[in-house]
C-alpha cells in the first residue's frame, strides 16, 4: 500500500508480493493461535459525564420521587410485602411510597458482586466489579433473514440461536433469543428451557410470566444442574429481566417475578423501560431520574423479599424520534444516558446492565454503527452485563442470525481490547527496529516470528483481502458473509455433554408437564 | 413497542398511533431545530491505557532510538539544516542522529494550540486542547460507487467531494479526497487547489510533492485569502501531511515539505506509517516506539527550520493481517495504539491527529463497524484532528460518496455527544414525571412541548420508521439511502461566495501556470 502522502499508484512490488505469499502459506500451515473469551474484565476507568454532586442530586431526585409520588403496584402480595416493610400504601390508587431510609436499608443488603454458576464450571460468569458478560438477544417475536425476509419466530429458530450462542465463547449468557410462536403459550416455557439446557451449557434466562411458569423453569434448572431446593437458593444459575411499566408502574407478572426470583436466590435484572419523550421526560436527565427511581423501587422490593438477593441495576434509557414517536437506539442521547447510568450504578455499588441495540430494519451499515454506539457507550461506562449482545434488530422486533454473527465479531473486538497491553522491554522492540533498520520490513524479523501466531485479533467476518481477491471470492458484503458463517456454524454444531440421567429426567419433566397442560402466562 | 420482558405482540394501540401521527404532522409543519457543528470541543477525560511511567519509558525508548540509530534522510538540504543545528550526520549512510536535548529543545518551540484561518471566518478551526476537527478522506486513487463499481478518480469526482464537504458543517477541513487521475501530473495541484478554493470556504490541504507545486499552491491560497507573503506566514490557512517512510526513513518530497511549510508558517501533520508486523514491529508498543521516534524527528526538523511552526503529532499505527500481510484498520490493536498515541501527544503538549479508517471493500456493515472502532478509539483518546473523517474505503485505495455520507452521520453523532449535558432542576423533570403519573405518556406534556424541536439528534441516514413503512419506502438499506443523499446534496449545491476579483485572479493564475507547463512532482 502507498503511504497516504505520497503518489497514489499501488506501490506494492513483485518481490514484496512474493514475500507476502510465502508468509501466508507458512502461517496457514503453521496455524494461528485461537484465543478464548470466557471471563472478561474491563481494564478502563469508566467515563464520567456528571460530577459526583450531580450524580448525588439525581439520586436524591429519584428518592424524593419514590417518597412523595411512589409507584403504582398492580400486584396485591407485592403491596403487602412492601407495606409490612414500612412502605406507605394507598389501597385505592395502589400507589406505594417508599421512604429514603427504607430504600437505602434494603439496597445495603444487595451484593455488589456475585457468581452465576453454569452447568459446565468453565462457563460460569462473574457479575459486577470489572467483569463484563454478554448475552444473546432476548425477546423479539420475529426473525429477519436476508434471504427469506421477515417472519414469525419458531422453536426451530430458537434452537438455532442456542446453537449459535453455544459456539461462540464471547456470548456468555443466554437470553430469550426469539419467541417460538409455533409453540402453544402454555408449553413455550418448557420448550425453551429444555432447549437452553440441552443445546448449551451456559447460564440461561427465565421469563417472568407468572409463578407457575417460573416454578417449572426452576425445576428444570435444578434437574440440569443436579441441585436440590436448598442448594438452588445458594447457587445463582439463571436470571430474569424485570421491566417496569414506565412511568411509575409495576405490573403483576413483573412483581411476581421479583418475588419468585428473590425467594429462589436467583438474579434479577431490574430494567425500567424509559424512552425519553414517550414513557419518560424528553430530557435525558429526566428520563434517568425516572429510570433510577423505578430501578430503586424494584431493587428494594427484591432485597425486602430476601436480603442478599443478587440483583443488577438495569439501564435502558434511549429516546424516541420526535417526528414519529418511533423508538431510537444507539443515539448520542442513549450514549450519554449510559455514561450516567454507569455512574448511578456505581453510586449504588451494584453491577449494571446495558444493551447492544439498534433500530435498523436490516443488518446493514446503520445496524452496525448504531450497535457500535450502544457498545462503546455501555462498555466505556463500565457496564457489567450487556443484554441483547448478539442478534437484536429492528428495535427488538426481529432477531437476526446474520446480525448475531456481526455482533459476535464486534464483541470479540471488545474482548481483545480488554486484554492488557503488556509493557516490557521486549514488547518495546527496540532491538527489532535496530535490526531491521531504515527502509526494511519486519515480516521475517525474529521479533515477528516469535509472536505472529497470536499477535493480533483474527476476525470472524471482516474481509481484509484486496479488491481483486474479494471480487474473485464472490464480492460478498459483510452481511452476506455473516449469513454464511451462521449457516456453517449451525451445520457443524455439536451439543455440549449432558449427563444422560439428567437429560432423561429433563425430557420426562417436559413431557409430564405438557401432558398436564403446561402453564399459561399470568398477567 | 412492547417492553422486552412482556408478551411480544406489537402493543401499539390505534389511539397511540393516531397521537403519533398528529405529533408528526405538527412537528413537520413546525420544523425542527437545526444544530451547527462548526467548532467542537470534547468534554471527556481522555482514556489512559498506560501509566505515566510507561508513557515516559516509551518516550525515552524513542529518544534513544533517535540518538543511537537515527533516521535516514534522503534530502541533502534537510541533512545540512539538521547538522547545523547539532545533529550527527553520516554522509555515506545518510543517517542523522539527534541528541535528546536537541529534540526536546526543538519541540519546546512548538505551539500547543493554534488557529487555522479559513476564507470565511466562521469556518476557521482551532487545533489542540479540547478542540476536535474532522477532515474529508485524503488520497485514494479510485472511486467506489455502489451503482457503477470501482474506477479511477477524476477531477469531476474531486469537485463532487468538495461540494459534499462544503455542505456538512461537521466536515471542518478539506483533504485530498480522491486523486484526479484524468488531470496531467504537472497541472493536478493547480486544479485541485482551484477546486478547493472556489467550491469551499474551508481550510484546505496541500500535498507535499516538491517545492514548485507547493509554491504554486501557497500562491493560490494567498490570492484566495488576500494575504501578502508576510501575512501568510503569520496566518496558518492550509496544511500538509508528512508521512515518514517507515521504518526510519524520510524521503525527498516529505523533507522538502517540512522545510517549505515551516518556512511559510503553515501547519505540518507529521505521521509515520507504522503498520505493526510490516513496516513496524509486530508488537503494538514496538510500533508505537517507531511511530514516536519518527514523529519526533519530523517535528524537530520543522521547529529547527522555523521555531514556532504549527505542528500536529500524527498517529497512524495499525496492524496487518498476519496471514496475508494486508493492512487492517479499526482493529482492537489500532484502538489500543490510539489510546497510547493520545497519551504520547499530551506528553509532548501537542495537538494530535488520528484517522477514521476501515479496510472494507464496500460501504457495508464492516466499513461501519471498523470506522466506529477508529472513531471511538481516536475520540475517547482526545484526538484533535481526525483525518479521513468522511469518505475513506478499501484501506484508502478508494473514496466513496456513500461512505462520505455514512461518515457524516457518524461524525454528527459524536458532535452531539460532545454537547454538554446541562444539569438543572428543570432538566431533571421531576414536575413532568409527577404531572404525567403512572401509566401515562409524555408526548403532550408541557415539559416535552417546550423542548421537542431541539431535544434529540435528528439523523441524516438512519431510518427509524417501522418495517411496514420502511418497506413501502422501497426497503432501502443505509448504503442505498446514503447514495441518494449524496446525489441530492450534489444536485442542490451552491458554491460559497468568493470576491469576484480574487476569483478572477485565481482563474488567471491557474491558466498562466498551465500555459507555463505547471510543475511536476519531485522525488
Amino acid at each position: 500500500m502507498a503511504p497516504e502522502g505520497a503518489a497514489t499508484a499501488d506501490g506494492t512490488g513483485a518481490s514484496e508480493r512474493a514475500t507476502r505469499r510465502r508468509r501466508r502459506e507458512r502461517v496457514d500451515s503453521g496455524g494461528m493461535a485461537r484465543p478464548q473469551y470466557r471471563r472478561l474484565s474491563n481494564p478502563f476507568q469508566p467515563v464520567r459525564i456528571l460530577s459526583d454532586d450531580e450524580v448525588e442530586a439525581l439520586h436524591q431526585a429519584a428518592l424524593s420521587l419514590l417518597q412523595e409520588t411512589g409507584m403504582r403496584v398492580l400486584h396485591g402480595r407485592a403491596r403487602d410485602i412492601l407495606q409490612r416493610a414500612g412502605a406507605s400504601v394507598d389501597p385505592n390508587t395502589r400507589m406505594v411510597r417508599l421512604e429514603q431510609a427504607l430504600v437505602e436499608d434494603a439496597l445495603s443488603r444487595a451484593p455488589s458482586e456475585f457468581e452465576l454458576t453454569a452447568r459446565s464450571p468453565e462457563r460460569s460468569v462473574r457479575m459486577g466489579g470489572r467483569s463484563v458478560a454478554f448475552t444473546t438477544v432476548g425477546g423479539p417475536p420475529n426473525i429477519f433473514d436476508t434471504r427469506t425476509g421477515k417472519r414469525p419466530g419458531t422453536l426451530g429458530d430458537y434452537q438455532d440461536f442456542m446453537r449459535l450462542a453455544q459456539r461462540f465463547d464471547v456470548v456468555h449468557l443466554i437470553n430469550q433469543c426469539v419467541e417460538p410462536l409455533d409453540v402453544p403459550l402454555a408449553e413455550r416455557h418448557l420448550e425453551v428451557t429444555h432447549a437452553q439446557l440441552t443445546l448449551t451449557d451456559k447460564v440461561s434466562f427465565v421469563f417472568s410470566r407468572g409463578g407457575p411458569q417460573v416454578a417449572d423453569c426452576f425445576a428444570m434448572f435444578r434437574i440440569a444442574q443436579g441441585l436440590d431446593a436448598d442448594a438452588f437458593v445458594r447457587t445463582p444459575c439463571c436470571y430474569t429481566v424485570i421491566n417496569t411499566t414506565s412511568p411509575l408502574q409495576l405490573d403483576v407478572p413483573m412483581a411476581q417475578g421479583i418475588i419468585d426470583f428473590a425467594e429462589a436466590g436467583q438474579p434479577l435484572v431490574i430494567t425500567p423501560f424509559t424512552l425519553a419523550g414517550a414513557m419518560a421526560p424528553v430530557t435525558i436527565l429526566g428520563a434517568l431520574v425516572e429510570q433510577h427511581a423505578e430501578a430503586l423501587f424494584g431493587l428494594a422490593l427484591a432485597e425486602i423479599v430476601r436480603p442478599g438477593t443478587p440483583v443488577v441495576y438495569g439501564a435502558f434509557t434511549s429516546n424516541v424520534d420526535m417526528r414519529s414517536g418511533a423508538p431510537a437506539f444507539g443515539t448520542p442521547e442513549a450514549v450519554k444516558a449510559n455514561f450516567v447510568s454507569g455512574q448511578l450504578a456505581r453510586r449504588l455499588k451494584l453491577p449494571w446492565r446495558s444493551s447492544n441495540v439498534n433500530a435498523s430494519n436490516v443488518p446493514d451499515a446503520q445496524a452496525a454503527y448504531e450497535s457500535q454506539m450502544s457498545l462503546w457507550g455501555s462498555l466505556m461506562a463500565g457496564c457489567n452485563m450487556l443484554i441483547h449482545g448478539a442478534g437484536w434488530l429492528e428495535g427488538g422486533l426481529s432477531a437476526s442470525k446474520e446480525k448475531f454473527v456481526l455482533d459476535v465479531e464486534m464483541l470479540q473486538m471488545f474482548a481483545e481490547l480488554f486484554q492488557p497491553l503488556a509493557f516490557s522491554t521486549e514488547e518495546l522492540g527496540l532491538d527489532a527496529i535496530r535490526e531491521v533498520g531504515p527502509g526494511g520490513h519486519f515480516f521475517a524479523a525474529q521479533h515477528t516470528m516469535a509472536r505472529y501466531r497470536s499477535a493480533f485479533y483474527r476476525p470472524l467476518v471482516s474481509d481484509w483481502s484486496n479488491f481483486g481477491q474479494w471480487t474473485e471470492n464472490g464480492a460478498k458484503d459483510a452481511t452476506t458473509r455473516a449469513y454464511e458463517i451462521a449457516q456453517r456454524t449451525l451445520a457443524e454444531f455439536e451439543p455440549p455433554p449432558l449427563d444422560p440421567a439428567r437429560r432423561e429426567e429433563l425430557d420426562a419433566f417436559r413431557e409430564k408437564r405438557i401432558r398436564e397442560g403446561g402453564a399459561l402466562p399470568e398477567s
